[in-house]
């Protein structure tokens, strides 16, 4: 197995959460790990889980460290040995195969592109964030941020990397790629979308189901919703905000319900954990992969504790495995051989 | 009061739900309405409610409609009596105050538009949608689908038409208006939305106060979101679709949580019904008001039932009282006048 690099630092549990994921995940699945982040934080931490001995767990000391506010390419000059760099460096290296990075999205992005560096012919890298769906499984949105300002081709990027990633890594055969538009129809839609609809008609390289309204995200009638990072990253965090909305309106019936209510609410309180919560929890799946560069990068959110740490890892370690850059180029070259579609 | 056109025709259980939802309205306020549909159909339902010769009540016939998977402007030309159309153009004669349009949105528009006609200086109407927030409120997305190709001023009209109903329709004297977009910070964001925050920024005459992520949508941190339609449009119909999805995760959860969930769910499922169900459905605020058009038109949801056609009722009633139009021509000749904004 490659070893994955954890960026320790800058997220919001720093750095204690990530070191005890990744213990968790060398523990679990003998993944071997390099700890990048201030040892003289991180050392305590490893003594304390019986840990400071693992063969399996190295440290790369480095106390810079790119904050959550700061303007990422700008902080990425300034510092160049914050340990998401660094961390990026020991991927581009060879010495890692992936890297884990919680904290600034932006900063992440920034380290995949200009330290790992993009696939040749990629022209801007896209995250891709697992989605709970109703059929008990996961359903991929890309991308949910990397890229704001998308053109019609951004669309068929994000594609080829989503198609690249249900087949490769999510061992998806025949993947259900969608266009997240305003309508079923092919004619709905804004203009750049609309040319997107028949620019992903027209190839036949990757599999397009068509059009998928915000309403079929999470219905699982879709393994891959296709979208620019605008729109991607504005679902995304409104997906999440839901959770908390309904737990507050839960929290309130509660309160005004009455005895029966709140018994009823205790009698339920276990089933909800085991089920309900494991299922809408992000920690459950761990990050979001950038596609797009040459190794791979799971992007954690910031508020991220050790459980999303150690699933995050094991992401990583599923990503080196299953080497999508092949594919990735093949695709692209098909798609520009056949349909001049670059 | 002046009177509602209601149009019956066209949505998914029309026309027995939205005869029923304006008798309801006309029991329940006294708002007088006209019924616009095949009478054939309509007068049996208002016989067996007792309500043939409600002098609050007047039919309108027509048998001509728009389907909902009709394409808008094309249907349009092709059937001018459509009950849609024929429910405009009772407004725009001021024969009615306001239409209630269920079924196609793009209908429904393309009447607002072409029938009753934009306020001067309006380039595109945007819809309003209410939605229900943490606080026990309601935050008012707008555009939720009107128009997918923003420009700049997109934003900065969609804000003076929120602003305008915030204050006199919904009646919050300070509304805290947002620009939905993807991080906090000024320098966040797509080019169109970041040139939108800085003229939203320069500007003084609405207030604004700054960007709103999608995550901040729920919470009632805002009163009103302002974005383009195909954001909008997005966000809003995954928002409708998360309560499905957490109906479906419930289920499963009382389905394998055994005896203790399925009782705790029996006693808990009044009080959801009760409260949290009440907070939720989108038929008890109504519907979604087109503004920037010279009277009011209210669009519903093509699966409406009575309760939502009754709520609408109202709502186009209220926006005939609050009367924005004067508002919005007053603001935009200030923006206009101060800002050389347009």
């Amino acid at each position: 197995m490659e070893k994955i690099a954890v960026d320790v630092m800058g997220a919001d549990f720093s750095p204690r959460e990530e070191v005890l994921g990744a213990v968790e995940a060398v523990k679990e699945w003998n993944i071997p790990v390099v700890l990048v982040g201030d040892q003289n934080a991180i050392l305590p931490i490893l003594k304390e889980t019986g840990n400071d001995r693992n063969p399996l767990i190295e440290v790369r000391h480095t106390t810079e460290v790119i904050g959550m506010d700061e303007h990422p390419a700008r902080a990425f000059i300034k510092k160049p040995k914050a340990s998401v760099a660094l961390g990026a460096s020991l991927v581009k290296e060879g010495l890692c195969g992936a890297l884990v990075a919680p904290g600034s999205t932006g900063a992440a992005v920034t380290a995949g592109l200009f330290k790992i560096g993009r696939i040749p012919g990629v022209e801007r890298p896209a995250i891709l964030t697992p989605l709970p769906n109703e059929k008990g499984n996961t359903t991929y949105l890309i991308d949910s941020g990397a890229s704001a300002n998308p053109k019609v081709q951004t669309y068929l990027q994000n594609a080829m990397l989503g198609y690249a990633y249900a087949v490769k890594a999510a061992h998806i055969k025949h993947p259900k790629i969608g266009l997240l538009n305003i309508g079923a129809e092919h004619t709905k839609g804004s203009q750049l979308v609309t040319e997107a609809f028949e620019l992903l008609s027209k190839q036949k390289t990757i599999p397009f189901a068509g059009n998928a309204e915000g309403r079929d995200v999470l219905t699982g009638a879709f393994d891959v919703i296709v979208t620019d990072g605008f729109t991607g990253n504005v679902v995304l965090k409104f997906g999440e905000s839901t959770g908390h909305f309904f737990e507050v309106l839960l929290k309130e019936t509660i309160e005004k319900g009455g005895a029966a209510a709140k018994i009823g609410a205790l009698l339920l309180k276990s089933a909800l954990k085991r089920y309900f919560l494991k299922r809408v929890d992000y920690a459950e799946r761990g990050g979001a992969p950038l596609l797009g560069i040459q190794k791979g990068l799971v992007i954690c959110h910031g508020a991220s504790k050790a459980k999303a740490i150690k699933n995050a890892v094991r992401q990583a370690e599923n990503i080196c495995e299953a080497d999508m850059t092949d594919m990735i180029i093949n695709t692209m070259k098909e798609l520009e051989d056949s349909y001049h579609l670059r």
